[in-house]
């Protein structure tokens, strides 16, 4: 019996930075290389350019989708999930995962981390958002220096759990 | 025919602190005051506070629930609504509303902070989240400086939209 | 203190017969007159009808949309629910009512069927689907022979559960 | 380049006969051997028996769970999609087929196939539900002699769709 494989989300926009895809590729690399398995929504931008990653290592890529049809998941999703739910599929993304990666991001990718923290799902972060409440700042995303790191911190999290 | 009611959430989590409560409970009185009918997510905290509010006013209060019994509604609730979706009920929450105060809160509110951001849906803060992105600030929720004031504010932005 | 209110729902296709949508229409009277609050899915259709119905007796009328937006609401619903989540909304309309009438319907119709009987709530049936397994018809569904005697049916097997 | 694979869910109860568990293993063994990967609702009865018929022939499984943990899943499936979404998430699991083959089945195997037939999935029956309206049979459930039959009546209905 092999070991199980780890299930592990990338979160971030449709509309994202030059640098912002290259660091979800190679974060997508990463994660095929350790054997984890992707999940993400599907779509373009941040989500389409870990897939790529992913895949170039031939790694195994789940898209959970926000519409109706199978069709609208970037090409190299390998298993893609129709909710039609919109952006309540966040929140499957998000459980679906032992630990998430969120990478630059608008509003949604904010509303995934919330999601994750809720849950008490690990989130790493690649140039997201920084929190604070009542000026006091909140340090649950654990911040990463490059993919590598990310992906080291991600597998870290779900096997050292706090 | 009388003008049509204007739908405003109030979100913020189970557990709050006392002064939170005060601040949500007056949020609701003026609610009701003004004819606005409160959505909430339907549980205890900040949600039943609001509720309790509006109520002494005779206001209308909606609970988007996330489990699957009505029973689990507080009892200031009028209008039970029943979905079962766990927390992905935020969204609707969020979208069933035309502006959303935010008070205190944790990650379950700044999941939907994100969700109503994410649609372009105003956020109205009460000692809520604070938000950046690589070093630069985020205002997109609107502060206020007291409950009379977040319903001023949600209720001019429902009807001066950016 | 009054006694709390009925939720019944009424769910049925968007597309119905003149018959059916007058069917529908009765219903919604009889229910206002009885002060139960109508529950459907917010479109056109016997939906449409219900709520038309139940308005004229100043009913309550919630309509809880498979859209994003508020603007697709029939005008006769007063408390608009907007889900964003396509069918799945099925599952919400059934669950936050205490009984279901069923008129006409096409699949989306049988579905709602389902996840009432499914979770207990009683079905009562005006001019719908019969069902049958191995050859063995199910009686589950109660038969109505008008809208009068649908919403008895409906309010009895609350009151009686069986 | 590969030809893309083909979805299909297999719906059915946790709670089933030993006759429907051995037709659900055979069809699980049946789509495995054809190269369609398997989807479900991820618990037991009939969901696990399918998911145990394709994993003895290596076929890749899908489970949907409705609860929000993936040790909820049955040991066969090798991807957990955590939803906690409940019923609604029947939804996803059909819409994410292209083919739905539904065994014996209670009132959630019922809503399924509503959900499926409202968005025109080709629905293939084993020992399941019969439909009809006003007196009318509705024969959109394609009857199957045995598995094989019904892997095939799918395989040719996403092939040659009407």
């Amino acid at each position: 019996m092999t070991e199980p494989k780890r299930f592990i989300a990338v979160i971030g926009g449709s509309d994202c930075t030059p640098e912002e895809a290259r660091l979800a590729e190679e974060v997508g690399h990463e994660l095929a290389r350790r054997g984890a398995v992707l999940v993400c929504g599907g779509l373009g931008g941040i989500m389409e350019a870990a897939c790529k990653g992913a895949s170039a290592e031939n790694g195994l890529t789940i898209g959970i989708l926000p519409g109706g049809s199978r069709q609208t998941a970037n090409k190299y999703v390998r298993i893609p999930i129709v909710t039609n739910l919109g952006e309540a599929r966040n929140v499957i993304v998000v459980k679906s995962a032992e630990a998430v990666i969120a990478i630059g991001g608008g509003y949604g990718t904010l509303s995934e981390i919330g999601h994750a923290l809720r849950n008490g799902i690990p989130v790493i972060g690649l140039n997201t958002w920084s929190l604070s409440r009542d000026g006091q700042p909140d340090d649950s995303i654990v911040l990463a220096k490059n993919p590598a790191d990310a992906v080291d911190k991600a597998l870290k999290a779900i096997n050292e759990p706090v």
